[in-house]
């Protein structure tokens, strides 16, 4: 049987999701390993899991699903509190659903949908450092708003890959993005149908610039036309970026955090 | 001259505000400590720093506000941006201002809020666990909300002050108290001219008791009437709980979010 379950890390301590054919530095381990041991030790077998999208070191997932097979017979509820002891203080299981076996994590979801989070003052932050990015420039976030408007649509993304990018090509279809200031945060959210690598974290660098004047609103669509990535701002550290989570058709019947609407 | 700063800290690595005479285990050390070091970096003398609140070990703060004495000439702007070059990541001054030599962090301070926040879910949390306690069982916020109104006014506090508390009695004006759901987070905010050792945690432990269902609405007048400590709720955990800050009378000038409304 095939089941899906909702994960939400702290993507500090780990090298990202995506299990690694060695471990890391300093003893450091990948979401993905730490989810399959704990998923084994409730399956007694061992577990191989699909998730909805890779998330890089650093990175936090609210709800990041994962699809796994197993003949093991444990009620939902068994699943999520059972693998979230065996878990690491960092990771927990938040549900778990039986789902039918034409169910993908990454194939079924129709969207993907990310915060960035930015402390906008001159004194980096204590409280909550573990998830904000700092930006001691004052930031115009409706100058921002404005600029990544240009984004929305399907385009080539080419200015906003990595160079470590493995998709074959760069068309995605953005569907809406959003800056706001939140006292003194400016909080960017974004949703597309699949993202490409450091998309995210490209755009925020490049809305950056624009937010602290050191590039004019049109930039964007500047650099949208040149598919160049050379061109575009640095990209934004990790700590600021959550995966919210992906969205799925409602046939599905899967939580209404993860579920599109009708 | 006298300089007040605003301090923010993550309190997770420490033992808590105070310096202790000896250093604690595993190299944890007090805010302090810390603070005072990094301070005397900038002053190039020894700098004795006075809070407006203490907080336990695990304990964080928003705006902890100190006030110090030196003959060291530095621009506010100086003190903050050195001060915070020397602090562990966890600790930051986001604001300094020269106060008459008249003004006491502690002793002209007339109020200090606090803010608990508890994830009410199956699960345990992962992301923003640093800041967060737990509560499994379905908490019914309403309920929690009109039992602490029971706590508003000047009263005696026995039966919420820790047995470690050293006040010389239990008097104190609470001035507002609210319990609000926010999603599956239930935050406990309140404010009084000041506070006994554990008093929030105290009251949180109690009011989480009525949330479950463990205990009716009335029972907060009970143990309030009662001043028995023995007869209450379990202190909760300190990650939960954040002090946002003393209030000073406008005459002192101090930044809007430590300023009580003229």
């Amino acid at each position: 049987m095939r089941l899906a379950l909702g994960v939400e890390y702290d993507g500090n301590p780990f090298l990202g999701w995506q299990r690694l054919s060695k471990a890391g530095e300093g003893g450091q381990e990948s979401v993905q390993a730490a989810l399959e041991t704990a998923l084994g030790r409730i399956a007694t077998h061992p577990v191989a899991t699909t998730c909805s999208g890779r998330t890089d070191a650093g990175v936090h997932a609210r709800c990041q699903v994962v699809h796994f097979d197993t003949d093991a017979v444990r009620t939902p509820r068994a699943w999520m509190l059972g693998t979230t002891t065996h878990l690491p203080p960092s990771v927990c299981v938040h549900w778990c659903q039986p789902v039918p076996d034409e169910f993908n994590a990454r194939f079924s979801a129709r969207a993907r949908h990310y915060r960035y989070s930015i402390l906008n003052r001159a004194v980096r932050p204590a409280l909550h450092r573990q998830y904000l990015s700092w930006e001691l420039r004052p930031l115009d976030a409706g100058a921002m708003h404005r600029a990544a408007q240009a984004l929305v649509g399907e385009q080539d993304f080419s200015a906003f890959r990595s160079a470590q990018c493995q998709a074959p090509h760069a068309r995605r279809d953005l569907q809406r993005i959003s800056v706001e200031r939140i006292g003194d945060e400016v909080v960017v959210e974004v949703q597309a149908n699949a993202f490409l690598h450091h998309m995210v974290r490209n755009i925020v660098g490049s809305l950056l610039e624009i937010g602290a004047g050191a590039q004019d609103e049109a930039w964007i669509a500047t650099l949208l036309a040149e598919r160049d990535r050379t061109r575009a701002g640095p990209t934004a550290p990790a700590a600021g970026l959550v995966f919210l989570g992906p969205l799925y058709p409602p046939e599905w019947g899967l939580p209404a955090g993860v579920t599109l609407p009708p």
